[in-house]
């Protein structure tokens, strides 16, 4: 990260930011000059960054153009003229980027805002900005990382940030210390987002069930799998917050299908490349509901090739209706993934204690159990999602609240 | 749809269906013959399926494999032989295809279950199988086929049934007649599945609010847009029923975006081909939330290259990184899609009357409204979010039934 320069300074009469975040100064603008009808910025490190005139018109941060309470855009891209440019533009004494457009109106720019809405040529993900890289793991995880002190989540924000990181960057965690009251699978996974309601029930109860209609609601083991692989958008985050667990069997096992994908990769090029480009039909149906998605298995990124998700479902297999040679290749894939999924060089396995939450990414992580006696015991897992973009967010309030702790110093 | 030569018929010995499912035999069997381990089939007109032995041997309609309960795959693929083959196949007396597996088991399979079920190649969906194709309509849409009657919606499957088929082939709906209680926006939507809760609430009410955290809580105009495009995966119903309707101004504006986008394809190809392709942030900053997601505006399918969802977004844009060049096709294409999506010849207008519903695929179908008058009487709607694919799960629990009252015939 550059070294942040200047604080930022409405002191000093620079203009407001059109969001609510804080944007540190880590070069000022030393000159500009209208080039095309756009403007072009030189920084104080000799870069240079051209920027189209409808990206600065549009974000001027004016409560004409900004709502000033919504913080949105109050005027339509429509509103300004089609051949809209600048006129003049300058550096002015504040340091912000001064503008007249053609149309007569003005707009100033903070420099920390303008330098971080420059054009980017390289291949960042803006979405992953300013986020730690995620950690690939195998069999041989240390899981001191992932146990995360959950005892005074509600109060402490620095409790929420690193259960928060843990998820994000090793795809699950085990939030410690959260007592056993049945409101808590709720009350923190809501620290994160709205809780993602499905057939199955906003909270689901993991116990084994007389008429069950899962696989999950007997004392079987599960394999490895993720949940909903049935859906277009799998949920993707997945919390389970151990009540009890008191009888034989039942431990919990996990495993990064992004680690085991890339095995299947290296090992068997042709049966990856089946399992990322063939589509499978995962289904559920029930009594009163028939849930259906056709996708490959493996999902890459179109501009990396690297995994985004993986669909790894052992028992919802709609009939494969691919040609004979293509099934072949399938199912050897799946068979390959499956085998590499039993081994313990690549899952972990945790006995969750009551008071425990288990979270995890469950478009990536994948989980299962062993199977369990309930006649030597209970056991009851409460479970629920929340969407992996509710921790995103949370992530980037949780980085804003120390941007601005560090702004202040 | 073939002829259905006979209903499923158990009091024949035919073996049961793997799911809930009914499958009217289209086509019996009339030979089969083992064939590199799997089982070649020759229908009564003469065609051929040739299916993998896994295909046949992980959906065998026995209690071991799949689970008589949650009917879901009980064994697990890694639990047959890597080579396991058919030794024997026959079309028995009842007319079920017999096999004999190399590992000393057996299994039956249902005609009408193994025609639905046998290798195809043409490029049929089978998400959408048995569905209707849907309507791409512009402005002179007639508003008759869009009004459905809802007063017994509860109680009448016929009712519940021609609204979700607006719903899919229209991408949206005004269901009549529900009246004004405030429990409707949630327990109408709720026949179709779960409601989808997100940061605004999971019902939230359309009203001019003095704290507005988006600009649709104010009186403002709307111009046409989706709801939070700033989600990697965007709500894909929405429904807002009319409790109070009183106010100069506040007419709703609906448009289909498939038309739309297809008329910028056939205008400025290369506009559309950035709009396709060129990455744009949606981002929604307030105080404690921050989301962004970052996709082209309209998304292909790989497949067949139509329009699966558009990102129409006209205040929620995150200043574009993308270098000169590419930004001015952006924003001269973006200006195109909302100059289009000012006009009637795009669009059509309904005042939404208290009583009524209105519901569409926020994936596919812009919304909007004209500014109103608070000082003039009072608008109130109620929304909420519902996924499509739960529609998609209602229309084959409808067509199911269907089948079955067609069987019983």
């Amino acid at each position: 990260m550059a070294q942040v320069l200047e604080p930022v300074a409405e002191s000093i009469g620079l203009p407001g930011t059109p969001d609510f975040d804080s944007y540190p100064i880590r070069h000022w603008a030393v000159a500009a000059r209208v080039e095309k009808g756009g403007v072009d910025v030189e920084w104080d490190d000799g870069s240079r960054s051209r920027f189209h005139p409808m990206v600065l018109r549009e974000n001027s941060p004016d409560p004409e153009t900004i709502h000033p309470v919504t913080r949105e855009q109050a005027r339509m891209l429509t509103e300004f003229p089609a051949d809209l440019a600048a006129t003049t533009a300058e550096i002015d004494a504040a340091g912000a980027l001064s503008v007249r457009w053609s149309d007569g109106t003005d707009s100033r720019f903070h420099p920390g805002w303008l330098y971080a809405s420059r054009p980017r040529t390289d291949a960042h993900d803006p979405d992953m900005e300013g986020m730690s890289d995620r950690v690939i793991w195998g069999g041989d995880l240390d899981l001191s990382g992932v146990r995360v002190d959950g005892s005074r989540i509600f109060e402490d924000e620095e409790q929420l940030a690193r259960w928060c990181e843990a998820l994000h960057v090793y795809g699950f965690a085990i939030l410690e210390g959260v007592g056993t009251d049945r409101s808590v699978v709720e009350t923190i996974p809501a620290l994160l987002g709205p809780l993602r309601d499905n057939n199955f029930g906003r909270i689901f109860d993991v116990i084994s069930k007389p008429d069950a209609d899962s696989n999950a609601y007997t004392s079987m083991g599960l394999p490895l799998h993720v949940d909903l692989a049935t859906r277009e958008y799998m949920p993707g985050l997945q919390f389970l917050h151990c009540i009890e667990n008191g009888a034989v069997g039942g431990e919990s096992m996990l495993g990064d299908s992004f680690f085991i994908v890339e095995k299947l990769r290296r090992e068997a090029p042709d049966l990856y490349e089946a399992l990322s480009t063939v589509p499978l039909t995962s289904a559920n149906k029930a009594v009163n509901t028939d849930y259906r998605w056709t996708t490959p298995m493996i999902k890459l990124d179109p501009s990396t090739g690297e995994p985004l998700e993986v669909r790894w479902n052992p028992w919802l297999r709609a009939p494969l209706t691919a040609k004979f040679e293509t099934a072949d290749k399938v199912y050897k894939g799946l068979r390959r993934l499956f085998e590499m999924g039993e081994s313990p060089d690549n899952t972990v396995t945790v006995r969750l204690k009551p008071g425990e939450m288990l979270g995890f990414d469950n478009r990536r992580i994948l989980h299962g159990r062993t199977a369990y006696d309930p006649t030597t015991g209970g056991r009851a897992l409460r479970g629920c999602y929340v969407e992996r973009e509710e921790l995103w967010s949370r992530l980037r309030i949780l980085a804003r609240h120390r941007r601005a702790r560090e702004a202040e110093l």
